[in-house]
């Protein structure tokens, strides 16, 4: 007998549930496909406005600095997007890890604060360091479980969030450049 | 006698160089101005889709997943934003130092790398991260100097670059969690 339920029949959270489990089930399988190279190339184009090509999935957006600090507010700022990295990626450690340990959420807010003091990048006190001194992340969850799920939830999600991991740990970067090169 | 120059007389680097001078006068002036708090709050839309909104800039912008990982791609993903944020913020330094030590630069371009394993996010493998393994960066430099002054360059934007920094030596972030509270 089959036992195949239309997609329509299933609710959101129990659809993602399905999907995610497929997912993990096709990375486990296959060492390969679990590995991701992610590209992104920016080039300027005048001042401080910058063109962002995702390589790997098309986006395009653009980047830029507000008047206050010599830009002309085109996009959100490289920091801003750094945050917007962080809370989207929380956001989605929370829905994924939900549908894996079939913990239902209603709603999933997260508010990220980041304090940087612009004498690190300008290079006026060698003291001050160029990037945030610190980030807040505020998490707000709405659902019918109970505390103590949603306190195992958020301990999952916070030693499996990819962005949360690369922030708090650091991550070796190296660089290679050319001048004048085709 | 008035030395006023219009804007309309000035290059662009000029007015940069204008602009980035006076910007780094004022920080340097004003202690409180130079310490910026940025805000970037993320909401659940559904599945993996979420709206950012920066409380800084107003700016609004859709993050993502793609279908391999569950989603439905109507916006660049997470880690995607982290590395455009790299990106970015090396082009604006690039610019910004460029003009602070009247270096031309003709054109920039850095194209980011990142390397990830989603046995690390899935929780299939404790010995896996969750976030990047590594992160290249390509810088491509044209213009009229030397090289040994791009060389100089590169060198001032490697010790200021604020994403730079956070990424490489990471930052303390500190989490709150509120479950069904109003």
């Amino acid at each position: 007998m089959s036992t195949t339920i239309s997609q329509e029949q299933l609710s959101p959270a129990l659809l993602l549930a399905q999907v995610v489990d497929a997912t993990a089930a096709a990375a486990k399988e296959n060492r390969a496909i679990a590995r991701i190279g992610y590209e992104a190339v920016t080039t300027l184009v005048t001042g401080t406005t910058t063109e962002v090509t995702i390589r790997t999935g098309g986006h395009q957006f653009t980047i830029d600095e507000p008047p206050i600090l010599a830009g002309t507010n085109l996009g959100a700022s490289p920091v801003e997007h750094l945050l917007a990295s962080l809370g989207s990626c929380q956001v989605i450690t929370y829905q994924v890890w939900a549908a894996k340990l079939g913990i239902e959420l209603e709603s999933v807010e997260v508010a990220v604060t980041g304090d940087l003091d612009v004498h690190g990048f300008f290079g006026l006190d060698p003291e001050v360091r160029p990037g945030f001194q610190s980030i807040g992340v505020k998490v707000r969850l709405n659902g019918p479980e109970t505390n103590e799920r949603y306190a195992a939830l958020t301990k999952a999600v916070d030693e499996h969030c990819p962005v949360l991991d690369v922030l708090t740990v650091g991550v070796p970067v190296r660089s290679v450049f050319s001048y004048n090169e085709s």
